[in-house]
């Protein structure tokens, strides 16, 4: 798949219906979309690159980042279709941003497009950009109490992904305190403990997103 | 000095006015109000805990969160006077909440007014509080990528903190890039790295708020 890297600006606009056709079109082309949303430094485009080199499935990635294309850059050199979107200093991506980002692209024999949004806990949460699925990324430096502090996306997301796990013997991280109330906000969500630097959990997470995949071509 | 724990909820308002108040108070009392801004798990918290134990100065705490009182408990902890403001989904503080917590609030024989932001890179860059500086903290899990993912902040502020170095040792982390961007960005901020674990780093932090402090009074 050819490499692309194009850098589009915000605008503001309300765009709710704007995320209800992505999600129809999507859902006509048997296209799955995750919204992956975390702090800043808590591994989304780590845990991206494992994904995409590990994956059976066929993806393309947007990039949401208040500037620089730095981690475009970065899932570009696994071989993946991507798009940056800069905020320009927004805080969280919305629809319209990725209506723009998905013109134009070749979904034929895409699978699954991933949405890495802006580095941030509170607001990407709130804003709806037609995915399947919000996954919620929290790495173990930032610490176990992150999920009540900042518990609408942990409510949301159907999926919890507990990064950077490699550093859990160098840090007091209580993950019965983590799971618990990650399991009280939000019982359903697949929870799931990885390390992209050791690859540990990875094929388990690949494994979900194989899973909602074929979950909604049936 | 007493130690109390109030719960405060967020309104909208436009509150530029009442951040130039804020400031012209404070001033006039010899006050120094401080805003501590970055992602969430970057170690705030930590940092003043550190701060609060060590230093030379008397302090009062003001605490913004979405949700929870956790980090108040924390400060409370060390005996110094704090209190929590709940955003209640907001993602950063307003200069009327800072207003409304520092009503009745006793500030005779105070230095400075430590303000902790919700944890965000992003939106509490855009809001003035009445502070006379704003702090960066960032941890060194986050990687050194991020003054130029966030530049806005980076900017700004008057101080910027690197913290949990005491992961240094176990993680990839580039110091001359981290700080070199630092320096592109804004050459004249105060450049320092700490361990609230270690308690490195801390004195010379405690040492630049001395020095503001006494610069304000001067």
């Amino acid at each position: 798949m050819p490499r692309r890297i194009v850098i589009q600006q915000s605008v503001m606009a309300a765009d709710e219906k704007i995320a209800a056709r992505i999600r129809k079109d999507l859902s006509q082309r048997g296209v799955l979309m995750l919204n992956l949303i975390g702090s800043p430094g808590a591994g989304k485009t780590a845990l991206l690159e494992s994904t995409l080199t590990g994956a059976p499935f066929r993806s393309v990635v947007l990039e949401g980042d208040v500037a620089t294309s730095r981690d475009a850059e970065r899932i570009a050199r696994t071989g993946t279709l991507v798009i940056q979107i800069n905020t320009k200093g927004g805080c969280h991506l919305e629809a319209h941003l990725v209506d723009k980002a998905l013109e134009g692209l070749e979904l034929d024999g895409v699978d699954v497009v991933f949405v890495e949004n802006v580095g941030n806990l509170v607001c990407p949460a709130e804003f709806d950009l037609g995915e399947d699925h919000k996954v919620a990324v929290c790495s173990v430096p930032e610490g176990p109490d992150k999920p009540l502090k900042y518990p609408h996306l942990f409510s949301q997301a159907d999926a919890v992904l507990l990064t950077k796990v490699d550093l859990l013997e160098h840090l007091d991280f209580d993950r019965d305190l983590f799971w618990g109330d990650v399991k009280d906000l939000n019982p359903r969500a697949q929870m799931l403990e990885v390390s992209a630097l050791r690859g540990e959990g990875v094929p388990e997470w690949i494994a979900v997103v194989d899973r909602w995949i074929r979950g909604k071509r049936s």
